[in-house]
Order: structure tokens, then C-alpha cells, then sequence
């Protein structure tokens, strides 16, 4: 599809050879489980649809969704992994075992040279009130609402320092040209 | 949530705070937009929701999704905007203006050191009729199905070397322990 009157460099109409392929999930390594599923569980309000521990490579994957009423979560496992894979909006944490003990250990954030991914966004119903509960949490800003030339627009780090950047939807429609 | 006998480290009930969080985006910077939205909107058939031009910071934000049927995208600019926050399954790139005319120019894919950011993954309704479609793409293969150690997982790289994994979701239900 196009919208009237916009044109993208590059861009090319739908092939029907793509039809039902969806954006699944992004893939960020964590140091420990335990800090990063406490920060995107209380703070964030996902929730593990899946656990994959692969002992071999002693490796564990988390992949994490926000779970909404109208979502019929199985509660089989075989079934329960085939949704998750079949959704969008699911976040994949790895956990390569050990690193969580090792004190010198961190990840890079992509935004410190060198620069790649930027970060994840997350859409809420109402800014300030997020706002309020990130500070309740004592989540760590890079900048708040009213901060910066990027007004209603809210960005925090994870436990590992990703970026988090968080909108409120309604208030994004007068960004940019 | 959670589910019968699995227990998470760190893991919190989800807070009533957190209702109507949606995990919107994931944001990678791009060397040139010609070349990357040929591959997105061809190859894996996304489509640009929004474009954001920046003047005054010389740069631009594309935000992508695959546009299902049953989605009603609005025409009205500002309407569609808001309705590209709410969704979930977006892909945000950026483009710095002018890196796309410097030959050693190059963004990093989070797989060589240092490590963070891992892969994003596109879910497909049928995989070997993906990998085929890939190959009539000429794209750059990480693995294919049947490489490696975790098989029905295809890796492919976007034009800026990032990965991307490309899963079908009833062929996941066994992976793991």
C-alpha cells in the first residue's frame, strides 16, 4: 500500500510472496535474569510466554510479550511456543550463563560508539502517569517528557543500559515535517 | 500471568500501572534509505507507516510494518501517525543524512564485539517457500533451515549487516528444553 501523496526512496508494493510475514520479535543479550525480567515484568508489564534453556550451549532465552485481555494465551507449552512465534510485539532476552557473576561484564548499548540499533519504544496509554511509575521505580531517564527538542517523548535505560524510549500515541501525530 | 509449573528468576505479576503497554518498536540506524526500504518493503514486504523528517538535526525516521488485512490504517497523516504508536511489530530506521555517500561508512550489528543488540526475526507462514524467496533475492544468508545446530531457523543480514531471523511459528513448538 502507499498514502497519498508520499513517496520513500527505494520503497517497492507489497509482493503477495510476503503475505502473512510479521515482525516477530527483537533479540537483546542480558547479563542477569534476574535484574532484566524484574525491570520488563514490574516496571514494563511483560510477562515470559516462553523459556528455551539450552543446556548444551548454556544458554537460556526469554521471549516476553505484553499480555492484553484479548490475547488467548494457550497454556500447553507446544502450543503456548507456536503463538508466541506467531505474535508481534515480543522482546527475546539471552542469557548466556555466567555473566551475571563476572563484575566487569556489560553489553553495548549501541548508542555509545560503535553506534547500531538505537532502541526499543514502548506505547503508553497515558505519558505523565508512566512517567510517575518510572520514577516510583527509580528507573534511570536519559530524558523526561519535558526534556530536550524531542518534547512528549520519554527515554529510560534498562538494566543493561538499552534504550527505552516511551510515547504516548495521540501525542506523536505533530512530530517531524 | 504465568503458566503451570514454570517459574521465572525475577519475575514480578503484572502490575495494574502497566495496562495498555505495548512494546510499539525497535529502532536500527541505516546507512542508505534507497537500499534498506528495497529490502524491507521487497524483500520481506513492510511498508512505510510514517516518515519523520528532521531538518534542523539532518535526519529522517521511517517506521515500518507489514500491513495486514484487517488492519485499517488511516489516510489522514496525523491519525495514521497515532495509530503507527499504538501498534505493535514496527520497525523505526533511522538515517543520518549523508551517510549513504561515505564508502567506509558502516553501522555496527551488535554481533561482533561489542556484543548487545542480537537480531530482529520475521515470522513466516511457510519456510522453505521463504528461504526460496530469499534466494530469488539474492540474499545474504547467515544459515539456512537446515545449517547448524538449530535447524527451522533461517538467519538472514539487511543491507547494513543486521541479522534477522525468519522462524515458522508451528515448527518452534519444539525447540528448547
Amino acid at each position: 500500500m502507499s498514502f497519498h501523496g508520499e513517496s520513500h526512496p527505494g520503497i517497492a508494493p507489497t509482493p503477495v510472496e510476503t503475505q502473512g510475514f510479521r515482525f516477530n520479535h527483537t533479540m537483546l543479550r542480558i547479563k542477569d535474569p534476574a535484574r532484566a525480567l524484574a525491570f520488563y515484568s514490574r516496571v514494563l508489564g511483560m510477562q515470559v510466554m516462553r523459556r528455551l534453556d539450552f543446556d548444551e550451549m548454556s544458554f537460556s532465552l526469554y521471549f516476553l510479550a505484553h499480555v492484553e485481555e484479548s490475547h488467548a494465551v494457550p497454556e500447553d507449552v507446544a502450543a503456548r511456543t507456536a503463538w508466541t512465534f506467531s505474535q508481534t510485539g515480543i522482546l527475546e532476552l539471552t542469557h548466556n550463563w555466567g555473566t551475571e557473576d563476572d563484575a566487569d561484564f556489560a553489553y553495548h548499548d549501541g548508542n555509545a560508539e560503535p553506534q547500531g540499533f538505537g532502541h526499543i519504544c514502548i506505547s503508553v496509554p497515558n505519558l505523565e502517569a508512566a512517567q510517575a511509575w518510572f520514577d516510583a521505580h527509580d528507573a534511570t531517564f536519559i530524558k523526561r517528557a519535558d526534556q530536550g527538542k524531542m518534547k512528549d517523548v520519554i527515554f529510560i535505560k534498562d538494566p543493561d543500559g538499552y534504550w527505552i524510549e516511551v510515547v504516548q500515541a495521540d501525542r506523536m501525530a505533530g512530530k517531524g515535517d
